[in-house]
């Protein structure tokens, strides 16, 4: 075994993909004390997903301040690989941690994210990925859209930025003053949800209350982002109410989309293209991915199965290490995973088994590279 | 793949030796068409073990009439190996099914355990293995010695054949008698616990009770037990109290070392021998065993320990398919597991575990056999 590449899903709830990604590692090592092994932690648009990038595809990390949630300094990052791709995650102008427990996500904005982008832009980055996902807002990512020259003005006329308690006071939107550092950069925003804009399944009914909202500002703002698509269409041209994903982070899905041109994606697909897993993939001879239950759900846009796209193309072996085993895994072998191990090793309920899933990856990572060294491998399939 | 044999312990209170055999073949036969597939279930004594040595080695089955529990004719059966080794399970004549809700272990014999002995011998066996376990008996084995040959005699000096109930009664015995036939047989009793004759851990007090025995008689049958053991003591001087497995089935472990000189041992040494392993082993490119829980007790005579070490001798690579996986098992890679699987897919408690094991058995061995046409296998270790 000269090349193992190692990029698994995190396990929702136990184990973040990096954490796997070491206890992975050791074990390889182990075994196979020459071989070289990378390590790809995959981000799924959250906290953490800047320095999984720049872990996984080298790079820097630029230190900036802009504008909080609540419009005051706050210091923030994003990273630059080595292709000048730009990472941001919104987390890090615009997340949950950032207010404590001071929530108002009606007051909160995007600004500080826009801020960043045109950052990237100005610094010369011709690509920008944007991840959602651990955000205190919900402006319809109007506030990053100010930041980059789309101006909103209220029935008087008046500019102002708005935020999520005073978008019904949009009256009109003007998009044709965007700030030209953006012209012909590719701008990516990864999320992994694919709720709506607004309504029952929209932004603010579902994500808002953990956000500190009341029932009646949930209320308020699932107006607010009904009758800011509605201003969009008419302004815009662009109806964004049902584009899977427009309801991330507080509406930011659909404002990516209607104010910066966006195009949205599910995690994985960017992160193999962003990372190059496919030159990667050369000379490998072996591929471990991930994640916290395998099913037939994994085959719509899941790590595992993205992957092992990937590495079947490129006839690389592909074995997956999970939690849980679903029902009807048949699809995923068809897709070029070649084996499933669980972690489980003993018949114990799920709140147990969370609690030494640790110990259960290094110990089932341990058997499977002590069989691998004993069995060998083909080298292509 | 060229060859590979399946010899897994049963799953204790789940699924047979035999029935994981079959579940394991169909899936190696789904990935290795071509390969010699050979099962050999492992016996443990009890009932089933003439079957799963038959198929495992060949030979035939014999069927007769023998006494049962109550001294009435009862069919039985044993079988004979190709090389001439009787296979005796005790509860084909003395077993706890044959008296159904009428349980009286104090009125039950082993006499008709003897009668195969006796009939085995004289068919021309040179070597009798007797499986204990599955009795409806507490006799020590005293039937089993009488239809040898061996005699009890009471306080009057009149023979008699002693059950539970009347060992107490036994003032001397005299083993001068023991059927010729038996000269130069070697006798090998096959039992899976390692229960002393009597006292606290003793046949009575441990197994009496699931035989239908109320507190009075076990306190009755343990000191029947130890008298029996005082006089067996004293006639042949032989000390069988303490002897590990003494108190199988009744006592019957320690009545046969005592009547017939027999040598008590644990299970799978005794089917390894038997069904002579080492040549199965020519040409195996892989062994695969498994129990329903591997740890730091099955490096004590457990099954997969006890095959791991004859494949490791060979050099053939062996995988265990376990229920749970134990804490501390690094001492099984050792003896020569490569590799354990466990068939749980899922963190469910034992009690669902136990419903879905058949197919999960099946399901793992389906991605393991898949894994292996896929990443090949060495030839020798």
């Amino acid at each position: 075994m000269r090349k193992i590449l190692l990029i698994p899903d995190s396990f929702k709830g136990t184990m973040s993909s990096g954490e796997i990604c070491r206890v992975m590692k050791e074990a390889v090592h182990e075994y196979f004390p020459f071989a070289e092994i990378v390590s790809i932690p995959v981000a799924d648009g959250g906290e953490g997903s800047v320095d999984a990038f720049l872990s996984a595809a080298g790079g820097e990390k630029v230190i900036l301040n802009v504008k909080g949630p609540y419009f005051k300094e706050a210091s923030s990052f994003y990273g630059i690989l080595p292709d000048k791709t730009a990472i941001i995650e919104m987390a890090a102008a615009a997340g949950l941690p950032m207010v404590g427990d001071s929530k108002h996500v009606e007051k909160a904005t995007t600004f500080g994210v826009g801020q960043l982008i045109a950052h990237a832009a100005q610094a010369g980055c011709k690509r920008i990925i944007v991840g959602l996902g651990g955000s205190c807002t919900n402006d319809g990512g109007t506030g990053a859209a100010c930041a980059l020259g789309v101006s909103f003005r209220d029935s008087l006329g008046k500019a102002f930025v708005p935020v999520g308690e005073t978008m019904g006071q949009i009256a009109a939107i003007d998009v044709s003053r965007l700030n030209p550092a953006l012209d012909g950069i590719e701008i990516i925003t990864m999320c992994d949800i694919d709720n709506p804009f607004c309504g029952p399944q929209g932004a603010a009914a579902v994500f808002a209350p953990q956000k500190g909202a009341s029932e009646a500002v949930v209320k308020m703002l699932d107006e607010n982002l009904m009758h800011l698509a509605e201003i969009i269409k008419r302004d815009t041209g662009k109806d964004i109410r049902d584009i899977a994903g427009a309801g991330a982070a507080g509406g930011m899905g659909g404002g990516m989309a209607a104010f910066l041109n966006s195009r949205l994606q599910m995690g994985i697909e960017t992160v193999l293209d962003t990372v190059k897993f496919d030159s990667m993939l050369e000379g490998a001879d072996l591929v471990i991915s991930g994640e916290g239950r395998i099913d037939s759900q994994s085959l719509r846009g899941k790590v595992v199965i993205g992957v092992a796209r990937r590495a079947k193309k490129a006839g690389i072996p592909l074995i997956a290490i999970v939690g849980d085993i679903g029902e009807d895994i048949e699809g995923a072998y068809a897709e070029g995973v070649c084996a499933v191990f669980s972690i489980n090793r003993v018949a114990v309920p799920f709140y147990k088994a969370k609690q030494r899933c640790r110990r259960d990856l290094a110990l089932t990572m341990d058997n499977l590279m002590r069989f691998l060294s004993v069995t060998g491998l083909k080298k292509k399939l």
